[in-house]
């Protein structure tokens, strides 16, 4: 065999693999070991279930992270490094890379962050993978509004470290804390009894400050709201437009155009 | 009379009780009993009430209970198994059969549930009747979005049960504990000064958590609502389309084409 | 004079007086005196204004309530029993005739609906009338939905004041308490730490109660909503496509045919 | 050089002045200067930063505003008092001028108000500046609304202190005091649990006062937010309309239209 051939066949072979590892019934069965480990991972929580059968649930984890991970290395070698063009594929590497780092002392945490591997399911589910999309396609229209948000927060932080920032520092004490509580008065959570009443005991004028930014925070959330409604029914609408049947007055116009053409055909042949 | 007549004559009889079980006279007998029913159930939840006249409205109830199971019967002899066909009736079948369970023991909570007789309103009157099926007719378009909501949940609640579950049993204890206090935090009830500043208090980076939980959920739920809004307004616009008058300019188009037919009929004349 | 004379003079006076009050003169006079009651109106509800200007306050008060008589009798005489007819009249009669009750002993607290009166801005506006007749207007597509949300609370209220009526009696304990405690969870407002966390630690499965109970009314509030919003719309788009000029395809079709009409014409002359 | 000369020269060498000041170099720079100051201000709320570099950043906030003021000042002498009638120009003066006030004494909040100088970020970006404009746009049409808002506010307010003022002198006590709760009954928080059933165990009937102000209030804040909805729709759909390709009916016509005018203009070639 001459190196082109051996190109070739290795070229052929890597094309049957991809195909496979693309093929319904593969993802099916992928599908089926998410479930599974969802599942599992759900009865981790469980300190009864753990005393139990935590060796056999840990087992059992392991060996389909097993799995996913040799599912991800035969994908990798079907397509080669054009895999992580894919932003799905990065993203399926990505969660299955986390459960690779040893879960000790600072790290402790990424145990938890072990369950984004269920969320495999949206990147292996078509369906899901479009609703997604959509969801994200709709971000970029909130650009604008969200920027003047988060200004708005910003100058609006700044402010109320710098006023209520001694007297409350649980509350307003650093930038950091005073955006956190900003973000809850935007949410409306407990923003009199919690917030504004304690604080208005202290500086009674505080109302002027806090009621002007609900009534603006609140505006500017309904904008980016309505930036996203508009947004889904213009594409609705233009997608509706291009396939609507003609309407009864149309379709009048067309009737009508017709039989011109047709008297028209019939002066032509009485010559 | 000769076995086929005798079947004739039976289904004639069948089909008259099904066409008297239809007639708005029974219908609106029905509704009546439903009502009285209704304010029934509603002052046996008076103590003071039952104290006086307790014996006279549970005889009043039993009563009506045993109407609508004669009314059930009948309609069932009408139209035989079919009925179970339609959705309405199994519905009142089911809410009729409540009742008849004996509700001591660990049914008692079942004497709670002999209210929902009073749904039979919906399925007796077809104005109600519609507007339900409209109801349930926008849940389909929310199928999509709405696994991707339950996804989150799931995978949100196992990572809160290992991240706060041992520090705060009560609110992260279980899967069930923290699906139900991420219910709460995405309806933005006290999910501030209630659940995430004491978990703070212990964690001082759990806003990491809680902030992007709180704006995924809430933008899902937007997503969620614009899908039931933008469905609705499509079908509106469907139909307004198909009897929309011809707008002035379709109008003046019809009329420029009208007049055009005409000197052409008069061209031909000519002739 | 003869009466036929004497009934025309009658009738063309109180024509006169009729459009006397409803010159514009009138109407700005009036709405002045209504701005003006509704600052002595305010300034009343403070103790130390009341201390110093109580008497002139009061008398002022005294004062502009008898205009508004002396006006709603000359407009009462111009246009006779056919002014009750106008819905905004006898709102007029009612907010005025609350004032002329004596407001003590049990009436007591028909003193605080004395502030009503400045309501007569909105009759006496038309602008302010056209947007609460639109307001008005969307009421009805409400109703079926409006009606389903009412079965649904009173079935709701029935079924809470039995299981939890004994348990939580200022909460549940009465058919009017649970109406009034599902209001407050419907708004969302404190209902899993105020409410249902509560109820919980006596009845563990109460959430399978009150979150199904959350979904569905929230999601007959967003029906309720969306009801309100395509009916809006559909009025707007409505007057749109009236008044809409012809889109650039729709002119460029006008074009068309009147160049084919030209050249018919010219055909015609050629003969 | 006589006066004409000399007053030519000027001009010339102010319209160089001025379109270097709307340089997208200039833009820039002030672009990032404003960066920095947003930047130098929020480390001037952390005690530990001013602790160690506190003369350091007071010199270069210091530093940044007196740049900020000569580039006013050009921007002054480039395009003369005729500056004043730009709106921005005017915000820009406005925020600027703050700092120039001694905030000390009474004077002492202005200090908390210098950060708006932040919000220059808005005026000098021609993007965001468009943002704000479509926000404010949208205003208009909210204001019908908005004063019936603001007369059922007032009324409700002269009510509640009236009926609740004596008894709950901190939340109905005066009328700013009882606006104050209303608007936080609206944002519905807190509504219940913390104001309406404490005021229920003294005024057991005060729900007919609240629960209707809520049903009342949030209907129109629905039509407010209706009212901004249908403004966007319409504007982006008139927009559309006047860009729209032809839908595959007007497609239809409009070739069958040019046929006919081709069938035609081939039939007087006959002749």
């Amino acid at each position: 065999m001459n190196p082109i051939e051996l190109n070739q066949s290795a070229s052929h072979w890597r094309l049957r693999l991809g195909a496979l590892m693309d093929s319904s019934a593969i993802t099916r069965l992928v599908t089926i070991l998410i479930l599974i480990n969802a599942a599992i991972l759900g009865m981790q929580t469980s300190a009864s279930l753990m005393a139990q059968w935590g060796s056999l649930l840990n087992g059992l984890d392991q060996l389909i992270l097993g799995l996913f991970i040799i599912e991800l290395t035969l994908r990798f070698i079907a397509r080669g490094p054009a895999l992580l063009r894919d932003p799905w594929a990065v993203f399926d590497c990505l969660i299955i890379g986390i459960a690779l780092v040893p879960a000790s002392g600072p790290f402790a945490v990424l145990r938890a962050l072990r369950v984004l591997r269920v969320l495999r399911l949206i990147s292996i589910n078509p369906n899901m993978r479009r609703v997604v999309q959509a969801l994200l396609s709709s971000l970029p229209g909130m650009s604008s509004i969200a920027m003047l948000l988060g200004l708005l927060f910003y100058v609006a932080a700044v402010m109320a470290t710098q006023l209520f920032g001694e007297a409350f520092p649980e509350w307003f004490g650093t930038l950091g804390a005073s955006l956190y509580t900003l973000f809850q008065v935007m949410t409306l959570e407990s923003w009199s009894m919690g917030i504004v009443r304690p604080v208005m005991e202290t500086f009674p004028l505080a109302w002027l400050y806090f009621v002007p930014f609900i009534l603006i925070a609140t505006f500017m959330m309904l904008n980016l709201f309505i930036a996203v409604v508009v947004n889904a029914m213009q594409t609705t609408h233009d997608q509706e437009a291009l396939q609507a049947p003609p309407s009864p007055t149309e379709q009048l116009l067309l009737d009508e155009l017709r039989a011109l053409r047709a008297e028209l055909a019939e002066l032509r042949q009485q010559r």
